[in-house]
């Protein structure tokens, strides 16, 4: 019998190709099988950062989502129907690793930083050999863009997701020195009035798609628009200065 | 008169040299200075890691600190010492980049989290050009090594610090759906004690130079060491599996 592949999820950061790792780009330089998620009928983001840098005979697996925002995860049938999801692309790639083909996963940003390659990690990494390499977080690439000094000293760092409720917002804000709050584009009144709660909406910065050739970098209350796309988050700085 | 020169902060990652990005790699091949901090007598962590991947004709600026740990925080000297000693390494830096030199500020991990990069961009970044390159963090390095899941859907994600008190500690871990402390080996029982009255010591993951030929990798709960050194965090990974 053959011995079975390595699973790899692979970082490939938040979106600029020379933010992917050394060690990235050598494993998916080599890789015969290159697995990602994506939306029907888009590239994917993941898939497009790593555009040039896979090897001429990789194949390709796509793993198209069911559905993205036409059920909400409120709905009774979300969990149920992404668990079946999960279940069938594990499947699919845990059949390659069976044959002992290596199978790449390409992970936006980090892997195991709020991705979808978790959800295969999950169902995968206690039968097959598994590497995780890390990525360039979207946080990391967008607060270089922004060039401010996030965090110093023994400060709290809190991530918060702006899908969070306006009250728990507010308060996880007040009692952070440094935030970070994901999924903002969508979440932007709520977001916005959280911060003035706690005192800090000055200090807020919006970027959208960073480190792309599409990025925004906004302070956030300069911001007029209503809804930002999915690629974005606000950054709430330190206000320490030590020495 | 020249042009000036451009001050990088460039992220080297946790340890493992091959989790440079790519970005950091080609402009550290190109640096005309290369700068760093360092304990005196030391080779310094950052500029370990870069060994093979400067330009051979790069010059080398050390930054040593006066002291480390012989002069507490808390200790009157610590501040106004310290800043002087960031003025000194500033004024070095901007003396080069007044000259139209190029000057890249090795970082271990990444530059605006908890890096003393930050006391060189604080002076310098409003009167030179500047870009920040990110890197990956210790706690991404730590984490990916651990292959643990460590944050789903909107958990939140606290980072501590051993220094911090106990109680503040305790409260911050229980309040948090996933956590990292960095600091962790100087704090070893006090971090032990607080993730016991949080009800999570049984998550929790002690790393020690993560990434690197001698990392140590153990279940907190398992560790016996009242010590350990300086470059170790504890990793408190999500308890959630939603799909
Ligand atoms: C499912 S999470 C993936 C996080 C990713 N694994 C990481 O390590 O950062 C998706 C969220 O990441 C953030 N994000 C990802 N890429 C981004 C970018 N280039 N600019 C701004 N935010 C981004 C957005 O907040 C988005 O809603
Ligand atoms: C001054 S902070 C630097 C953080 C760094 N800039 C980053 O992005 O992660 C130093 C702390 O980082 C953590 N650290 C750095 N490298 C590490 C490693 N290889 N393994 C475990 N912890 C590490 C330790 O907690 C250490 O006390």
């Amino acid at each position: 019998m053959a011995r079975a592949g390595t699973l790899y999820g692979v970082g490939v950061g938040p979106g600029d190709p020379e933010l992917m790792t050394l060690k990235a780009a050598r494993i998916l330089a080599a890789a015969p099988v290159v697995a990602y998620f994506a939306k029907s009928g888009r590239t994917g983001n993941a898939r497009t950062i790593v555009e040039g840098a896979l090897g001429p005979a990789a194949e390709e697996m796509r793993l198209d989502y069911p559905f993205t925002t036409e059920i909400p995860v409120s709905d009774p049938r979300y969990l149920p129907e992404m668990a079946t999801f999960y279940d069938d692309a594990a499947a699919r790639v845990g059949a390659r690793l069976e044959a002992g083909t290596d199978v790449a996963v390409l992970c936006e940003g980090d892997p195991l930083f709020y991705g979808s390659y978790m959800y295969l990690h999950d169902r995968l990494a206690g039968r097959y050999t598994c590497e995780v390499v890390p990525g360039i977080t979207a946080m990391s690439g967008c607060w270089a863009r922004a060039g401010r000094p996030m965090t110093r000293g023994d400060d709290v760092l809190c991530v918060l997701s702006g899908t969070m409720a306006e009250d728990r917002l507010a308060e996880r804000l007040a009692g952070a020195d440094a935030a970070v709050i994901m999924k903002a584009g969508l979440n932007l009144a709520k977001i916005r009035a959280a911060l003035q709660r706690a005192g800090k909406l000055g200090r807020a910065v919006y970027v959208e798609r960073g480190t792309t050739a599409q990025e925004r970098l906004v302070p956030l209350a300069e911001l007029a628009d209503e809804r930002g796309p999915y690629f974005s988050l606000v950054l709430v700085p330190t206000e320490r200065r030590t020495v």
